[in-house]
């Protein structure tokens, strides 16, 4: 099983005809991408780590990065490891004192964590093989901008 | 500085002619009620740990409860200890291993960790006092019944 860095290439809304979604969109060094279907606020709090905003009152990942720092826990890496009719699985890799735990999570969380803990993301191999690149990043809207309107 | 142990008396929605926002109501034993604003996502979460539903996919507050587990940590209680200019403050007090942890959180965010840690709500006497009782719960809709429509 391969794993494959990935960055997150940016947050985007899908707009078509059936429906308006906020996507996460990964992509590896040699252009490969995978977007992830999230829900809003879980977008929005992605947006807000992946741009380094400081928001006026934490979201509930802040907190959690603020838990991780009290009982000196890190984030080592993200794993995005498999896709059960087109839900993706991933679990986040901490460690603390010499222990390592594997935290079971949905993607969205664990970008979100690891986007604010400069951890990066690893995807299987296959995962990117399999991930349709038919979907054109340019029927999609920025967050930032589905936001202001 | 007295503390006062206090129930989740439920999630509502206030609506009125500016604006329908979620509400999180808090009870003591005399009756008092303490209304504090959440967000949406933030109220849903509150409202599935109210009753004990068991959600298709985990939200971020169970996240952090698996993550907690992992680490031996353990909720002991949220106090609501501070108003400024209607924004309310609050603290989880954490304990792992003997040592104690102080950590800041959004009412909401602390309400939501708390009920799916079965751990206490106090409410600063001072909050409870000040909080004006005229906003009737009569005006509210149970975020259930408001998110059905």
């Amino acid at each position: 099983m391969q794993q494959v860095r990935c960055e997150v290439r940016g947050v985007f809304v899908a707009i078509n005809d059936a429906a308006t979604v906020p996507v996460v969109v990964l992509t590896d060094r040699a252009g490969r991408r995978l977007p992830i279907f999230v829900g809003l606020w879980e977008a929005v709090s992605i947006n807000s780590a992946q741009n380094k905003e400081v928001p006026p009152r934490p979201f509930t990942h802040d907190l959690f990065l603020d838990l991780m720092g009290k009982f000196a826990i890190s984030v080592r890496q993200l794993d995005i490891d498999s896709v059960e009719e087109g839900v993706y699985y991933a679990h986040l890799v901490l460690s603390s004192g010499g222990r390592t735990e594997f935290l079971d999570c949905r993607p969205s969380d664990g970008i979100a964590v690891a986007l604010r803990a400069n951890a990066p993301v690893f995807v299987d191999e296959a995962l990117l093989a399999a991930a349709g690149q038919e979907e054109s990043i340019s029927s999609m809207v920025e967050i930032s901008a589905f936001l202001q309107k």
